[in-house]
């Protein structure tokens, strides 16, 4: 028997992850003797029509993969096996590495539409070849990362807990997500390998087929408060209120149990919450806290909380993993320049920006931001603070700038402080925040 | 420095991409030496309310991957720092195999609300570790094979061809996406891993960036078609027709040029194909195909050839690669049957059918799909095909089953044919088809 296809994609794996065109232009580049430094801008047209703003997320992440990549003879004979591709070609991306520079905002910065998330600066032929990774893995970062945010503000300081890896796209997406998930301020993740690697807090209960196997949910519970001092036992499944009055009893009738909290998993949640919490503090239970999971999202824990629902910790699931609003962001990763010169498409009715750039933030005398400018890169006299920093240089990522990214987390809760208050709100409306182009981009736009 | 934490999950990684309740249920069913058997089915509630039917896919893969999952050294070490596993468990686990069974529709076989997808039976302690794993796989690959056949009954025999891998989430969902549109019936994948991988053609031409790279259009179509005889070149950079111009006297100017195809990526679609059309046609290039690409979803796709528009390939990315209209099935994985006894959990409004299952379909006499029955497994008596059958016994996967999967694509596209016509129209109605309970198993249900 042959053995299994492999499921997973290995980080080795990844030259090939890109679509074929970019395979074809890189040959045709090479063919014709194109070897100029292009710089290609990655940004996105316009926030989709529920935010505010974004949180660009993965593009420090995907720019140090970037000066790993390699291609091994095994891909490369793959490639031949395509007819494609001419050996010497072929011998010439045995040696490719990534030699070139990359700019990038910090992992946690809010973006708007138009503003640059990373720029790449590299012989044409291996700035080309980036394109489909980076489109793949900023956009994943970034999405999640930007809804996730969404359920922190509207929990207001109670904890959110990732419970979605199962509704998540595949693997990758669920994992990575998890790194998103901290940037954005969760509070812990049910995914083991996600909270493992990207150091979130583990969080989890029990499952309904837990309380099923056992011929009685009393005695579930009494086994698993045994086996797990401090734990959450999830009480709705036969009747939620009954539930919750043999968790009292098991805290009343067995010394020494340690139950740190129930968690409903259906029904009314806000009526169950309530019922709840009156017969825990009427046992004398107030230290018993309370989880809420099903089907949560953004707009019913802002209504849970407005109606002051007794909730302690929301776990989200689905609409968080699957940002159902708002899916997708059309990223473009766009030549700009090349040769020293700047380049555009013509595209009636969107905006393209030439030239390397430079973003900038400028901060309002109440320490919140009062708009962006875009610039060329080395305009002068720009003001506010220049948020496009230099993460790999000559193929190398700088240690200092990655370093950065451990600080994302904060950056993302000192951001929110510093966002202007509409753009805080849940409900999307019109874009209440100044991003223009500088003196010198607005003339070059206009050459051009 | 310390080395880069891999970016991507490895097949090897696998055995910790679960929640941690599953783990941590069992620790608890092996200190209560809870080693009965147990069966998982895995099935939906309903449909989307955009669909008429999904097609199950990713479950042969996911039941194969189950039979390689094994715990290392690290992992144990991983689990053992999170301070929530005993020593001797962790023992245990090192050991620990799946060498249960699990029975499983065919890939790419139609299905609809509570009918099983797949059902696992184990020891309770081996069938409950796989929750989230399948349920994570099984969700990715139905979901986009679901969606990618919606294209495909669009576009009417037609070609499509998935540009979508920079819209999707994640480098999994990009790369086994390949796979469930293999079986959906795609023509092709831009997506180079993906189809090397998943047996599917590549398929690319060239990107704005490459225009923008030469100081003229004109040069940028030579340079390629000499490169790529019988490619296909963008024409939509500067303005569409002029583009097609620019082709036409490429061919007629340059002998032996060879140029298959030119690609709209932009504007009117509908309007542009006929002007690129007729001008290629005045010029006697009746044989250059037009590619369209832009957006598109099976809606566009379906009005375009309504309107008759002469588009001869659709290239589909964002709205194939995120499923926009259905991101999410909520697939549940719920315990029937614990140590012979049938098992369901309460839930007001819904539906829990207990027991192994079968699922059995009937053909009318127009060799048409006339209706299904879910019955118990060993249930005589019931009209119709079974479908579930058993790919994995004592844990091994039987080769012959597992070959099935190699069928899929051709059982899809007979399956297409068997359906009902409602059920193949693009819009929502009301499920029109009928699935039925056994007689056994509606009484079952009612006596729990």
């Amino acid at each position: 028997m042959t053995p299994p296809t492999p499921v997973q994609v290995e980080d080795g794996d990844l030259a090939l992850f890109t679509d074929l065109y970019q395979l074809s232009m890189t040959q045709a580049y090479w063919k014709e003797a194109m070897h100029e430094r292009a710089t290609f801008s990655l940004f996105f047209r316009k926030l989709p029509p529920t935010r505010r703003f974004m949180l660009a997320c993965g593009q420090q992440h995907a720019a140090e993969l970037a000066t790993r990549l390699r291609f091994t003879d095994a891909q490369l004979a793959s490639l031949a096996g395509t007819g494609r591709f001419e050996p010497a070609f072929l011998d010439w991306l045995r040696e490719w590495r990534f030699e070139g520079d990359i700019w990038t905002l910090a992992e946690g910065t809010p973006v708007f539409a138009n503003e640059p998330l990373l720029e790449v600066e590299a012989p044409i032929a291996q700035a080309q070849l980036l394109e489909s990774l980076i489109l793949n893995l900023v956009q994943l970062e970034t999405v999640l990362a930007s809804k996730a945010v969404r359920l922190v503000m509207a929990a207001r300081g109670r904890p959110v807990v990732d419970f979605g890896m199962r509704r998540m796209h595949g693997v990758d997406a669920a994992v990575r997500g998890v790194r998103a998930y901290r940037v954005a301020g969760l509070a812990g993740t049910s995914n083991v390998l996600g909270g493992l690697r990207h150091d979130l807090p583990l969080s989890g209960t029990m499952a309904h087929s837990y309380i099923l196997a056992h011929d009685d949910e009393r005695e579930a519970f009494r086994a698993f408060a045994r086996h797990y001092p401090g734990t959450t036992l999830l009480v709705d499944t036969h009747d939620t209120l009954e539930g919750v009055r043999k968790v009292i009893e098991l805290l009343n009738e067995t010394p020494g149990v340690d139950v740190k909290a129930i968690r409903l998993d259906s029904g009314n949640l806000d009526e169950l919450a309530r019922g709840a919490r009156a017969l825990l503090d009427e046992a004398g239970h107030g230290e018993v806290r309370i989880v809420a999971s099903s089907g949560l999202d953004e707009w019913q824990i802002d209504t849970l909380i407005d109606a002051g629902a007794p909730i302690d910790v929301f776990g989200v699931g689905t609409e968080m993993g699957a940002s159902t609003d708002a899916p997708v962001i059309d990223l473009s990763y766009k030549l700009v320049e090349y040769a020293g010169t700047p380049r555009v498409k013509h595209s009636p009715g969107k905006i393209n920006l030439p030239c390397r750039k430079q973003l900038y933030r400028r901060l309002g005398d109440d320490g919140r931001y009062a708009g962006d400018v875009i610039a060329m890169r080395d305009e002068p006299d720009i003001p506010g603070v220049p948020l496009l920093r230099p993460l790999v240089i000559g193929g190398r990522v700088a240690p200092r700038e990655m370093a950065l990214a451990e600080g994302a987390r904060e950056r993302v809760r000192d951001a929110l402080e510093a966002l202007p208050v509409p753009l805080r709100q849940l409900a999307p409306g019109e874009a209440d925040y100044p991003v223009t182009l500088s003196p010198g981009l607005e003339a070059l736009r206009r050459r051009l």
